[in-house]
């Protein structure tokens, strides 16, 4: 059914109606268009449109259409152009004339914006609980892993020792801001076009902020051209989305990189790990390569939506149609990569002894430059000495900690005896225990942050 | 069925499972799939790797399961990882042991790239035919529009006076690029990835080339490192298909602000156009709008796949599985939006007195002072002297053509009673007679040549 | 002068060394990074790592090196890296060993993230009172333009009479969205990395929310190795900057739309138009297909940024050297367009005949349908039986308000003579007055709403 | 100087002309429009516009301003809005009247897409330069590191030893699809617009294929409205850049890996390298990572323009402007990164004794699976039962070469003594010999085909 053929002389060629239908897509979002209509139905009550018993039938009639579709058992008409002509046409058939009533003041392009919006409300806040419990393997992970040391690294090279739970914690705060941000696009979702009709506004008197609280929504949009056009809130969503990606994809290069032969610092639990078929040996990282490619397409789905809506020439255009395809896909993907990888996290095995062996003396290269510091050099001057001693100890083919005395002295005077005690992991991460600072106590504190900031409630849900 | 299970001693976890698998996209390289084996199971009974009796086998089954993929009766498993592994597992169902040897040699890397190729191949030819019949439809309008002018535009200003059937060809030409850049596309596709195994080559005395050929490849690849990794032919078909969105985009838009109230050169049929669910009036170009919003997707798509494969580490990494996904969404867009589209054009009808009557005299202004240049004027001059009229006629509110010879003459001397002669449509564009102008002697020239190459054969089919 | 020769044998490759230097971009950061050097010299002498002595010298130093900057008397040297290197390089050349000692406990890799944090951070100052003097003008045309009604389009149809006011206010409205936005990006930024070191923290006693006090941040970061490479902030202003540019462009497209002949309901100033160098009568809105173009260039800059995140590997990588360029460059972009686009607009008539001349009967055809559901007929039914009036109107070649009154009853007898008072611009508009309608007094409450918001200081600044 | 200010009555304010000039980007296609110029005024005479002596004026002045560009001593005044005005400007102080001849039945529509045409065609031809001798470097290393043995990686893990030589040769046949590309597009560039117009054509009597010979183009547009728009050509140049970046960011990625302390399988110049200015010890391979990262920058260029061409109103919209930018900085950062990585690449030392160390047993799973095959066993079982070898190796806590007989006996009686021949790096690539794989011999008909197809003549060059 099609909710507008009256003018028209000849029904919609088959080509034509293929590209024009959405009904694949948009009818995941029939709970919220059953439950805007319910409301809007009570609305058009309040403004005297239609009587109480008009309401009364239009509502059993949406209860009844809710239950078919939870129940699995609506039938879709090969004719149902959208989720919302399929939900009238099915109205009408259980109740009747007073079905015709349902639309009055109401176009398509304000509700559709409304289901969206309510769609997106719902799936944040499942993704809210998704993300916490994420962040809490993370930090789970920073408990347990407690005391153990590994290299950190800049430019894939191994700059200096920190606390692996530190290393964990880094990526806890990234998914923090992830968390934050969504409360925001929440918010900013949380404003209803209904009652914006096509795009002029809606000639009955309809009490836009009692409907407003009645669907959950924090506030009546201002203006009803700007409403219908808006779709800032999928853009805010699929930038979510991929910087989400993103820090999933940088998690996963780096678990893919330490569960190599040649660092060989995490061992993936086989249940979250696959095969080749052709190579017996392999034990892949596949989860994690996939969140990285999968990231990779959440760039493209925010690239789509902001190349569509630029340039977009008037109120409502049809090209918005794309947006929901979008959204859907972006969200499925953030829902199936993020329990995947949890589970990858919370099952995976260190393997310490690696780690350290990793801790090479080279990298208590700047511990020695600060020792020089605290003996007077000034920094610069310390970083060039030190510089020398590592090139000394490459030609003598001897590590830092072997590199005798006597020739520490060469480069500079300053040296002493208790330079060597510098090379040691734990000595090395203690020192740094500003905020934020890898040392121990200071990573205790993040603990203790991080499980504070878990423990309160989302706001406004 | 995994084909990788030997040393793993847990199942996949289902969340992991749900993430890994890629059935629901894969699938759609069955037929592609099946041929690719029989072809190998050939090659290894020419290497001798298995008998005839065995090949026969092997190639029966496979016939068969093509045959139930083709009948809709192939009966997917749960258990399936993607569509290499249930085909392996239903011909092991099918012929038993003999089964287990088609992957003798080969890996699951050079057969999905195999499969993937011939997928393109393919889809390259059906989108080659649709787009020559696309373009046919520009050629036809070109041809029974010939001789309508209207205002040709920069800057969405009126410029100068065209022939509709000179517009209709400047999106032909377009299209022209994307039919050749598809040859090129569908070439570079057509070399063989099957006998690089999972990345080092294959160990058995298979003839690659006698293998290309039976497989309809023009060549084999020359690395195998390269050939299991090298996603090119995707991005470039992704690509081809971006700029094939961005003309239907442009004409789209075109073909919306003509159909629109106020130019109102254009009219859509019924049959091609929609209405609107609040507003009984409407008749909207929803299937123009939805070719410009799609274009928008393609663009993502391709920006998508960049960034995948943007900094992948090695010879083969799982997210080249989303690979798959994106081509065959971009391949359906294009698929749905040349025929519909196709179909909206030639259905369209014109309103020649809109165009007509949009000829006003500022069109002109170019033939003005080109007026001015045959008569000895510097054409950096005549363009001023020409300004100068403009502004005079807006001053006294008269069109250019009314503007008096008196005062034409205070503008320049050169202005005589003939001036008035260029305000005329088909004088204006009968003038442009170089080639690609729009004179209808060059238009017609146009017409000869593009059907011309409509006639030539896809190269390389 | 690079930092870090010491290790170090040989010279950088010129190739290497054009390819590594980021000076060219890097110096905008010039005055964050005195400032931020400053700071830090005082952190270190309050954690006694040097003396008053030394932090007047180098304090002195560097006021004279911002003093030399601000003046454009600073001379970068062909060997100076980056702008870090180039000031500690002239420090040294000021006040000789103690500029040395300036860089103890610290990194290029926290500073820089701290520079540029800054930067973003009054970079949004700056752009906030753009913004707000943009919205302002938007304002302004909507008290101006009160009661001038034009059609509102859907799908670039006529759909429904509304204020023009209205119409400006839907543009307010998305900018208003982008100011509250850039409020929540200046409060993401406002967290300073300073004292994270290379990645694992400073182990000098630093006190950072003295420090963070002192440069101005909200905040200290909670995790160094997340602090050195978080760039969240400078994807998300590319994120606000490509919705700018989305606001900018669609409001520019109905300008040049609005400014065309055929539209013809504005007229550009000359002062904000331009013309052609072939054609002497055109007058072009170039500055809003600038504003149009320029926003497809802040879509792309996002897309790379987000590319470049995806995947890093490490703490900090020198990928991250390309932020600063991209947001360099949309800043730049939204700076330009702002101000230019607002004296367009600013002076920009009105033709308010073409706008009148432009409300034929069918933008009335949906106050008919109410007519009709206010006499009794269910929306649904009213819709189609004005679809039938409308294709009446169209078969008889008359306008609805023209189609005579029996051939209304023919369609429905609920029709009758008063209907024909519906086909009136300002009755239709002052039916819409619930809240973000277009009627006159809901479109007062906007501006108030509007004028208010405008008034509200910049929260955090 | 603007070249359209007759109508004009005031003249740009200053923030419209600092959007809207375009000087700083485009001088950059001073040479080409001079010889654009030189050729248009040719055409002019031969088409009897202008006379012998006004030719010679004009190409004399012409001439003399190439000089005056080449020798830097050409003055931009600042009322220059582009390169083209800036010339024309130049040519009146020059030769006087004459000057305002040049422009006659030209625009600056066509100018443009002429002079960027002619760049890039100019610059794909130094870049097919610098390409090529890129891609001889990587078969140098092919050549030179002949012999030795690495492990192949899939999602990175270990998957089966390679030669080197094979691994070089596979990024070698990436940037060979790129050359193959570069020459398509050079081709596909070379279709000149001039003889356009503005979009309708020109009206004299220019023989068009004589100009597009004289400047060295291979055929001329078909189609003027499509002539003026068309940019194709860029978004292939951009797309073209974009897939040559993902090879380098792929390579760069691999590079950066093995000079990790974990792999240490490549050991980069000094000259190539750079340090940090806190970790004395740090070298780090920071020309890769900013390839990696300036990638990402090609592709959000590419995304720029596609943005910008989609949905583009008419023949030409000045929103073409930002073509030019986009580009030039593709150009600027390929010509930038092939040279340095090059470089790089060339001066890298190989540490054989780690590569050789990570050989280990487990690389040879599938020759040992294939040995089963060898000895009967179907693949699929032979996979199955090697993988039970792995598993049991891994339980004994010993290499697969040192797991006892006896045990491999009890997983298959296919087993024998001579099993153990197969862990042997060069047996096992010495077995991959058809076209493609990694078997020495087979590498070497690389080297020959690699250095056969660099031998080769650029075509239409």
């Amino acid at each position: 059914m099609t909710l507008w053929g009256g003018r028209f002389t000849s029904r919609l060629h088959p080509a034509a109606w293929q590209l024009n239908t959405s009904l694949a897509i948009d009818s995941r979002l029939a709970d919220q268009d059953v439950r805007g209509s319910i409301a809007w139905a009570g609305a058009l009550r309040s403004a005297s449109v239609i009587t109480d018993e008009e309401y009364n039938q239009i509502q059993a009639g949406l209860i009844q259409i809710r239950a078919e579709l939870l129940a699995g058992e609506f039938k879709f008409s090969e004719n149902d152009e959208d989720i919302h002509s399929a939900v009238e046409r099915r109205l009408g058939e259980l109740i009747g004339e007073a079905a015709g009533k349902l639309h009055s003041g109401r176009s398509r392009n304000d509700q559709v914006a409304t289901d969206f919006r309510l769609w997106i409300m719902e799936a944040l806040d499942n993704l809210w609980k998704q993300l916490r419990e994420f962040q809490s393997i993370l930090v789970e992970r920073a408990e347990n892993d407690f005391g153990v040391i590994l290299p950190g690294y800049t430019h894939t090279q191994r700059a200096q020792p920190i606390l692996l739970s530190h290393w964990w914690l880094a990526h806890f705060w990234a998914f923090q801001r992830d968390a934050d941000r969504l409360q925001e696009v929440r918010q900013h979702s949380s404003s209803m076009p209904l009652g914006s009709g096509a795009l002029a506004g809606t000639p009955f008197n309809i009490d836009r902020p009692a409907l407003a609280c009645e669907l959950g929504f924090d506030k009546v949009s201002p203006n009803s051209v700007d409403a219908v056009s808006d779709r800032d809130f999928a853009a805010e969503f699929l930038f979510w989305a991929a910087l989400v990606g993103v820090h999933l994809s940088r998690l996963a290069d780096a678990v893919i990189l330490f569960s190599s032969a040649e660092f060989g610092f995490f061992i993936l639990a086989d249940a979250f790990s696959t095969g080749s078929s052709l190579m017996p040996q392999k034990k892949n990282p596949d989860l994690f390569e996939l969140a990285r490619g999968q990231s990779g397409k959440l760039i493209g789905a925010l690239t789509s939506l902001l190349a569509i809506l630029k340039g977009l020439p008037s109120a409502y255009d049809k090209d918005l149609q794309e947006d929901k395809g979008l959204v859907f896909g972006a969200h499925d993907t953030i829902t199936q990569l993020l329990p995947a990888l949890g589970g990858a996290i919370q099952t995976l095995r260190l393997n310490p002894e690696r780690m350290q062996a990793a801790l090479e003396d080279s990298l208590f290269a700047t511990d020695l430059a600060d020792y020089l510091v605290e003996h007077g050099a000034p920094f610069r001057q310390a970083h060039a000495l030190t510089g020398q001693a590592v090139r000394a100890a490459e030609e003598l083919g001897v590590p830092l900690s072997k590199l005798p005395l006597e020739r520490y002295q060469e480069i500079s005077p300053l040296f002493n005896e208790d330079l060597y005690a510098v090379f040691d992991g734990m000595r090395s991460v203690a020192r740094r225990k500003a905020i934020g600072g890898t040392a121990p106590e200071a990573v205790q504190q993040q603990i203790i942050q991080a499980k504070k900031l878990l423990e309160e409630p989302k706001k406004k849900v």
